[in-house]
């Protein structure tokens, strides 16, 4: 048992109690304890682990189940959940043809009626948090809003004549980040969408908007071996070189996919301090050929998170099934079973996702004064038993528990409580993301 | 709409009859149709495809699901569900003295509570079939016929030193096969374990036994790179020439995994009408290197269906998952988003793997005089919405539906209804399971 598992001093004043009781807690912490017990939140936060007998406001039965961290998606396009099963099992040029023709034709419903199903997907696979890559946040943030989830938007910036954007995207971006400044779920990102269609300006001004506004970029780098080697043919250096030359890469940054680097490249992200979220499932289903070069990420101290992608090069947006896709994937590539352990695919998705986000001192783990995000896995299941205190980890990352998340948490308030939503109605979600599709896919 | 769609007559008796009703019907027939519709089961058999008015004895309404073949798992040790989670991140020789030294300790409850927790495991992910490999068949048996899945079991024989079976493994399949001749439920098969453990007179023996008793072979095949160089060095002919060279390889066999085979071996197993069992995820988990060479499967004409293989190297028994899996692996491996698109992964895990087990006239596809074997997936699930007709197929395999999974039929009677397990107590088997787990994991 760690040092953390003490009770922090309140302040003072009244807060909600919620008791969850008698689970097998999965902290994440530093010693990535693992133990039986109870967890109490107080207004949002985590004020004791271990055992207590005080009484509380609310309590919920975790015997059996696994209570852990909520997971952290921190590379997708929520929205495009609308688009599941759409553009499967074609090439990538084919893929983005179909995908653009289709966004091109969204409405705001559409967008916002994709982000609802997204969110409740999320909620009910136990992610607590996501990071997004998209036009129109300022949609997207009402429907994360109205479900509660935690999310950092990031507001696509391209080149003007590469968008379907109204008006400029830095200055749709700038806007989107003063709206949003003071909501407690929503924290805005700068989201400069490729070096494939942003010009250094383009890529300098994005930059200087997010410092200026107290935020990191993120953005899609190296995912397929053509975009390298043309970006080289036409610039004479890779991706990240060129980043770097130009003073683009900041600590901070978040680099979606990061696929085809060299070992050079991968050095030069680490020393920014630029995470690299790794996409395992849309890469191999888009078949950009690569495997994200993780262990020289670990070996280079370089931030390594895990993304889901959006929903039509996936099609799901379930980190449980992202950890075992990343496992299986480096093991295999590697010709190594001991590759990308259980322990470490769970680190990628909660506290190493944390620590990608800058924010490992308010999420990412179940410690003592950190918001209380969380999921809890009913370990009773078929696809999850036998669970223990010992086999938890393994069955979190390889049994593919999605099915058995029974309670979503975001900052100690329910988003799924006993399988249901609450809320919002999800059936009236569900239908009404089915008609949409419908209508646009059919156009 | 294919000439299949027609009424069957009946000579004439009362059967149940079953209706299940506005499902979006994934056919699996030789023109792959999907259709809205209803569809109606007589005493366990399929008698009516498209829409009637016709009075039933019990429906079910399965508006906003696809209804579709079960799924059929053509590789696994069910019984292995104990021990989910206790050999992860291993490599193959360690994992094989770990799982050799608990199996030793197996008692035959543990056999028991194993397999009902993996048959109550694939009744929820919509598996209504599998071909089994271990010892102790006859109590997996009970099991399997409690629960009501369909199953092909195949009795270990390996030469007596390397076995843990009391008695001759070939003595104890035989009697396995006499015992089990006449079961609705179970085909008894043999299941000679690999080249590794069996000599050759073991093997043909095994053979006589198969084609005495009118059923096939079942083994592992060329799993592991070192499995076949080791196999080379000793013998001077790759596993599947020596198989061919001694006349062991029959019409009608099983051989899982395939993974390390050359083209000349592709072309015998084809041309010997040998099927290969593909178990993508445990090939990735174990790290075995290869990729089985579908492409070269398909091309030279041979079987090819799905397996979960056991828990332990999985960590699960979701044919949903193996046939993600399979598609994004071969993708991936070949550099090629069209390789194995999702209706020839669906093939894989239905029509194909009936005819790999020579049954193809009974199941595998929902087609007029088939058993009614059945699972209703529910598309109002958030992980699988929006679905229609279009794109039913890629979200059966891109979008991991296993926790959409609402019912499951074998043979016209129902294992899973309304997702609550039919006919046992789940609850206290996955009470057992664990407590047994527990138990045999800390000796």
């Amino acid at each position: 048992m760690s040092d953390s598992f003490n009770t922090l001093s309140h302040p003072g004043g009244r807060y909600l109690k919620l008791g969850i009781l008698n689970g097998i807690v999965v902290t994440q912490n530093r010693n990535r304890d693992v133990f039986k017990g109870d967890l109490l939140v107080e207004d949002g936060v985590i004020t004791k682990l271990g055992e207590f007998t005080e009484r509380v406001d609310d309590s919920l039965d975790a015997e059996g189940c696994i209570v852990m961290p909520g997971l952290i998606n921190c590379h997708t396009h929520v929205s495009m959940a609308l688009m599941r099963g759409a553009a499967d099992d074609l090439r990538l040029e084919e893929f983005l043809e179909r995908t653009f023709a289709v966004d091109a034709r969204r409405t705001a419903e559409d967008i916002e009626i994709g982000a609802e199903l997204g969110c409740i997907e999320m909620a009910r696979s136990g992610t607590t948090c996501f990071l997004d890559l998209y036009y129109s946040e300022d949609v997207i943030a009402k429907a994360v809003e109205r479900l509660g989830l935690r999310a950092y938007l990031g507001w696509a910036i391209l080149d003007e004549q590469h968008t379907t954007q109204k008006g400029s995207p830095i200055r749709n971006c700038e806007r989107f980040i003063r709206e949003h400044s003071d909501s407690q779920l929503i924290k805005p990102v700068v989201a400069p969408q490729g070096v494939y269609v942003c010009s250094d300006d383009t890529l300098i001004a994005a930059k200087e908007l997010a410092s200026r506004e107290n935020t990191f970029c993120h953005y899609h780098l190296s995912e397929t071996r053509h975009e390298v080697y043309e970006y080289k043919r036409q610039k004479g250096l890779r991706p990240v070189e060129h980043l770097a030359k130009i003073g683009f890469l900041t600590k901070g940054d978040v680099a979606a996919h990061c696929v085809w680097l060299t070992v050079n490249e991968v050095r030069e992200l680490a020393r920014s301090g630029v995470s690299a979220a790794h996409c395992p499932t849309s890469n191999m289903k888009l078949a950009v050929g690569g495997v994200a070069p993780l262990p020289e990420m670990f070996e280079e101290g370089g931030g390594v998170c895990l993304g889901t992608d959006g929903c039509s090069s996936n099609n799901s947006l379930d980190m449980f099934l992202e950890m075992k896709f990343a496992a299986l994937q480096l093991k295999s590539s590697r010709w190594d079973a001991s590759a990308l352990p259980a322990q470490k695919a769970l680190d990628l998705a909660t506290i190493d996702a944390a620590r990608s986000l800058g924010a490992e001192k308010e999420i990412g783990s179940l410690e003592l004064g950190k918001r209380a995000d969380i999921a809890v896995v009913d370990c009773r299941h078929s696809a999850m038993a036998p669970t223990t205190s010992d086999n938890a980890v393994a069955n979190l990352v390889y049994a593919s528990p999605s099915k058995a998340v029974r309670d979503t948490i975001v900052g100690g308030e329910f988003v799924l409580r006993g399988r249901e939503i609450v809320g919002v109605d999800e059936e009236h979600i569900i239908d009404a993301a089915t008609a949409a599709a419908q209508k646009l896919l059919s156009e």
